[in-house]
């Protein structure tokens, strides 16, 4: 380990202790928005050799952390390498998104497909986990991630990208059973992945729900937050004698917040389209909560981000518990001096919300 | 007027008025779903054709009457014709949804959208309106409608559908004057677009914001919903010596039914992501509501479909004020058997919900 002084600030608030400042990172801060990662990206030929190549991996997750004033550097990976792992036959076609050869959608298929072992089917990943803990050398925690098994698990049963998703609402309403035996196979491996990542190094967890809320209330418990607390329940959430935080994030969430809270994750992810003000009133403090800047106000100049950044510290309000994050994925079309602006403000303007630690 | 009885199920139920079942109808009712639409969509040449062409409007508005058991009749039509009238030069080209030829970025572009007179410039839809009023025979009621301001101008200045709307949301964070002079005057020209159809003779209204749940609670009630309001403030709402009742709808709005329910409209649309029980605990049977079965349910059988009605009404309750509906349109997949059971299933199901009237 360094003799540099690390920076814990994000495991720290993710566990609602004291932090002088609030931490700040972005969902999708390795992407497309930088050009120094659109030169990899373009020299790699595919999203996917990037994804499977270890110094690739580890280059670009430490690339945005080299620009900018982060607290924390997240594993650049994709939520599809599981079903990837599980058979399906990945690809991304241009313009069209990921797309799987081998969609599940019949009780047998689901019944074929095999439980794989994360650690050694995707050995890949893991071998970029440790290798960007050992060039992060303690600077700032890594954060490993998952999908949720319901987000998985619609690009598996749809085939790809889907408005309405109505093959895997079709399965909901008509034939449950299989569907939660697909469920049950991916919060398997899921859980198993997510354990593997931690045994490599990754100090934080996050799930990424981003289509729970397609869900009406009662079919987001049961497919979407079920599942969730199912993996939840079996991590190993401490490591070297560390907890190691887990955030739970269901883009659209909104009310369905306070059951969020309710699994014993560590913190939620929060969008947009809740004041984070509202956000802690439902949750009740029994979580750390991660956002919400809208991703759009990086459109717009420095000064309207400063205001905007300080519009979402004031509505989190005073004590512990914030990680300042975006509401969603930082767009391809930001100025990556935009971002900096962001995360600048949230440096200088934050302390005032927090006592002297 | 016909000398048969009337149906006028869905004007008492909007006003929360006794009625001694749930009216029911189906956003989208006339679409592609539909093997009759189909068919005259198909001579048509292009879908503007049949917005365009009133006798062919008209036809296609009955179709789902002579199928099913249905309480109203709902204009075809787009929430895009208005713009359109604009000089936006609308187009559909395939597979990509709307396009406008000439859309809104500019203080310049909007200064020079003339403000102009639906009961002129789209005149055909009032044609159509009329045209459906005499055929209806005073047998159901016709529904008019457009869509929100908010809405109809993310597709101004995206220049059409649009995942992120990273250009409408970066002039509301960086230049909002000039989207509020853009929204003022879509508003004016949309109020004064369903003053048009109900002097045409449309019974009840209903305005469509697909778009507000991708703002922030603060951006919605500044660019949607107080456009929403204003023109809810200068609507027509008498003819004939009738109420006109008004129904808005954002998709997603969750728990921002209770401030929609502050703007003196008499319903709200409710989509399949907030229960109905809930819908109602957050408007406190203020306004009537509708909706709000997931339309993938359509996908499942017809016991799976009945067992999904009877879970909408019981969401609901006993008491007036509820118009049955699915809670976003019905989607081309559905199978036009399906679509009966449901309303089937409302005709049968509901009459226990109220009491003798």
């Amino acid at each position: 380990m360094s003799t540099e002084a690390a920076n814990d600030l994000l495991l720290r608030a993710l566990l609602r202790q004291p932090v002088p400042r609030t931490p700040v990172w972005m969902m999708r801060q390795a992407g497309r928005y930088l050009p120094e990662y659109l030169e990899i990206r373009g020299n790699a030929g595919s999203f996917m050799n990037l994804c499977t190549n270890p110094e690739l991996a580890c280059e670009v997750t430490l690339q945005p952390l080299r620009r900018f004033r982060l607290d924390a550097a997240i594993l650049f990976s994709d939520i599809l390498t599981v079903p990837d792992a599980m058979g399906l036959g990945l690809h991304f076609s241009a313009g069209e998104g990921p797309r799987f050869s081998r969609p599940v959608r019949t009780s047998a298929d689901v019944e074929a497909l095999p439980v794989v072992d994360p650690g050694e089917e995707l050995r890949y990943v893991m071998d970029a986990v440790s290798l960007i803990r050992r060039e992060l050398d303690g600077t700032v925690p890594l954060i490993g991630f998952s999908g949720s098994p319901w987000t998985v698990a619609t690009y598996m049963v749809e085939g790809g990208g889907s408005k309405t998703h109505g093959r895997i609402k079709a399965l909901a309403y008509d034939q449950p059973a299989v569907l939660h035996a697909l469920l049950g196979k991916v919060a398997d491996v899921t859980c198993a992945y997510l354990n593997a990542q931690v045994q490599a190094g990754a100090q934080a967890l996050m799930i990424f729900d981003t289509w729970g809320s397609v869900l009406s209330p009662r079919l987001y418990r049961e497919f979407s937050l079920d599942y969730m607390q199912r993996i939840l329940d079996r991590l190993q959430r401490q490591s070297d004698g560390a907890t190691v935080p887990v955030v739970l994030f269901t883009k659209g969430a909104g009310p369905r917040l306070a059951q969020m809270a309710d699994t014993g994750c560590d913190a939620l992810g929060v969008d947009w389209t809740t004041d984070m003000g509202e956000a802690r009133r439902l949750t009740g403090d029994r979580v750390a909560l991660q956002g919400n800047l809208d991703p759009s106000v990086l459109l717009a100049g420095p000064d309207v981000i400063r205001t905007e950044v300080a519009a979402v510290l004031e509505s989190y309000g005073d004590g512990p518990g914030h990680v300042f994050n975006l509401g969603h994925g930082i767009t391809p079309d930001v100025d990556p001096d935009h971002a900096a602006a962001m995360i600048d403000a949230v440096h200088e303007l934050s302390p005032r919300y927090h006592g002297d630690v």
